[in-house]
């Protein structure tokens, strides 16, 4: 690629792209919160995942179009390669992921799989439309949830 | 489904979600960092289209198994509905967002579809393997980037 000419819409392209948690790769702006790539993703399954519990817990109204939006987002988002924010060395900072994590990736790793796993199937069934295997679905996943976060997730703020 | 009972693995799923965003769901955790769904969004953007820049610039040694993956976390990220990060009453907290964006959201939405495009195609051309195209395609989803950013993020938090 060093023949290629098109600077010009590279330094647009740079323009768009902050490297967070990319080793080797300049900032390109470094006015942006430092938000990590882990805490991101969490942000976003827990910005879908949450109001699907509250409407099947009913604290808000069942709205079937939201319903499917919010789970194609997690199936989305579940496709996404996470460990990305857990590779070696990133067990520093503000964050509530313990040691723990580092020291058995394996474990951790296949626990996501599984998370994966039931975020696609709630893709599925909330397409079905039938609300008793949806709340059972999001119970499935909000335990595949629970058993990483008892694991792995401090309660408080480790550094 | 207030007739549903198994209130344990809701409980779970409970536990899972923190209701960033949501307005009217309770927050489950309050112990997180309150990220913001949007900035969240484009945190994970540029944490995949940065080393896609850096590639293309040689600034990083190319890696076409990474490249692939990271055009194909940003096709996913582009199908969710960022829009729901910019709800009306949405334009005030630490944000470089202006208020242009609630003021034309037909126009933001749009060249927020323009990028999904671009980035749909970046997944296509990139899995092609052809450098050169790649490059280009990367150009294109920055000018993507830039043409929203000219208009709709301001140099400095806002607030």
């Amino acid at each position: 690629m060093s023949g290629f000419k098109g600077k010009v819409w590279l330094a647009a392209a740079a323009v768009c792209a902050a490297a967070l948690s990319v080793p080797a790769v300049s900032h390109f702006d470094d006015k942006e919160m430092p938000q990590s790539y882990r805490q991101s993703y969490f942000a976003l399954l827990a910005a879908n995942f949450g109001p699907m519990v509250a409407s099947v817990k009913g604290e808000v109204p069942w709205d079937q179009v939201k319903m499917e939006n919010w789970a194609n987002d997690l199936a989305a988002l579940s496709t996404l390669d996470v460990m990305r924010g857990f590779v070696d060395g990133s067990d520093k900072g503000t964050t509530r992921a313990k040691p723990e994590i580092w020291q058995d990736k394996a474990d951790f790793t296949s626990k996501m799989e599984t998370l994966h796993t039931e975020l696609a199937s709630l893709q599925q069934v909330t397409a079905g439309g039938d609300r008793e295997a949806i709340a059972k679905q999001v119970g499935a996943a909000g335990k595949a949830c629970k058993s990483c976060h008892d694991e792995y997730k401090a309660e408080n703020y480790l550094y």
